[in-house]
């Protein structure tokens, strides 16, 4: 029994993995995300013994069950976790294995793609790429010329499956390299390694990806704010937390606090519809953030992975 | 192509209609609920023709579309729509036909059977039974006896089709009668009439149903709260709008707006995750909610439907 507490809808990551597990004859539990409590009783109530989710979630499950009185290791049956749509190190992994006594597989994959692709065997040592279905180059970021095996660079993908969305070098933005090694599994598609970053200034906050170009471009709607912005990315518990500080357009600039409150939570909600995940923002005076002359730094990404 | 605008996860009307679209070959656009504005440019972009969601809210999605310079009628191509999970009036059908040129369709479920189960046809006399799948009765709700085609009492369900959750003379609670006259499409299965009522005191909001019962449950593990409450549902726009009036509890009574601001957000946050639906809560003073001595009357549904 697999609990998928990824969203359902437009995320590929609910219905993709739904998919999947119904693919291989698991009964799929479709929980998808919030209501942390439920979860949690559900996943006691019907005996769940593998779980969908992205890492920082599962450590907030743990966090949440805790307070309940749960132990996930003592009083639930689940061993296993697919967890991925964020970046996470072998840090996080022991972390889930000792706290949680959860076995967890990293998985990748994007919408644009078809949702969830590769997976990690039981060796974890790499994602396997299924080669019959996918052709995977790594692309110098400089030259745009193609790496040999065990050099990194950036993931570019040709499906070799779509009839009716044909995806040719489709550029996936993210670092990895191609191992062509054997794996221990005897598995003998190749293997990508787990992922060391991005080409762009692309974040990802509890599983959704976030450009800083789209918080720019959401601000641009505004006519109360300038489009000066900073990004903070922190981790609150083990769940991530994005603080945007926008500054205050000079016409708008007020000294009532219920002026300043009223922009504030119109910016939240723009963001939060533009970017379907929670923002707090935070007012600054006219003229406060920092300007930037080459390649604007607008991120601070606090959070320890 | 069908846009499925219910919530995906538990709730079985996104899922379960998801399924029904694949199983007759349709393309689904699983949109799940929330972010109107991305649904309505999704409607336009990929040519929606169909929708599945609440009427309520595909009112609401007119009125957002209207906002953002978009007549369903005239810029899309949406004609037709499954609209259910919550009671509406052939005057509803007859606003979403004029307003947004779509013609509606009611459909019955329940999640404890199987989600999505009977539908109108283009006759839209009723919902047809599949009685070889499902054996429907109608129950005197003082007698409890059956009574027969034109009566109108409890719908009572037995599920002839399942392996692993037998289900028999499930009460589901809805207030129907059975028709057996023939109806003009050329089925033969019996209909039942549009629902008229509930046999208990469960509300739907937003498509999801509510018992007061949970209420008070909810506000049982408060201590700043008492037991007493009274619920005003009304529509704001055309969407559900909860209103729950909360005694405060005589020890918790004070003159600091902080501390009355602090308790109203915790019995929001307590009752959203109880019922899974957004309330806005407001305190009263102790002893000031009507008490009652027979049969509670805690609900004014101001709704016109």
């Amino acid at each position: 029994i697999i609990q998928v507490s990824y969203g359902y809808g437009l995320f590929t990551g609910g219905l993709g993995l739904h998919y999947g597990a119904e693919r291989i004859g698991a009964t799929v539990l479709p929980t998808s995300i919030g209501n942390t409590k439920r979860q949690i009783e559900l996943m006691q109530d019907l005996r769940v013994t593998a779980i969908a989710c992205t890492p920082s979630y599962l450590l907030h499950m743990g966090e949440v069950a805790e307070k309940m009185g749960v132990s996930i290791k003592n009083d639930t049956l689940l061993r296993k976790a697919i967890v991925g749509a964020e970046p996470w190190s072998e840090q996080m992994r022991s972390r889930i294995r000792e706290s949680l006594g959860v076995d967890a597989y990293d998985i990748y994959g994007t919408s644009e793609l078809s949702g969830p692709l590769f997976c990690e065997c039981e060796c974890k040592q790499g994602f396997h790429v299924w080669s019959d279905l996918i052709y995977p180059e790594i692309l110098d970021p400089d030259s745009q010329e193609p790496l040999p095996p065990g050099e990194r660079g950036e993931l570019v993908v040709t499906m070799l499956q779509k009839d009716a969305l044909p995806i040719i070098r489709y550029r996936t933005g993210d670092i990895t390299a191609i191992k062509d090694d054997p794996c221990p599994c005897g598995r003998t598609h190749p293997r990508l390694e787990r992922l060391s970053g991005r080409v762009d200034d692309m974040l990802i906050i509890r599983g959704i990806n976030v450009f800083p170009s789209q918080i720019e471009h959401a601000l641009l709607g505004i006519p109360e704010v300038a489009e000066h912005f900073m990004i903070e990315v922190d981790r609150k518990g083990a769940l991530d937390d994005m603080l945007v500080r926008v500054e205050l357009a000079r016409e708008a600039f007020s000294d009532k606090i219920s002026d300043l409150m009223r922009i504030r939570q119109h910016v939240e909600k723009v963001l939060k519809s533009s970017l379907n995940v929670q923002v707090s923002v935070e007012l600054t005076e006219p003229g406060t953030l920092p300007r930037f002359e080459g390649k604007a730094k607008r991120v601070i990404d606090k959070r320890l992975i």
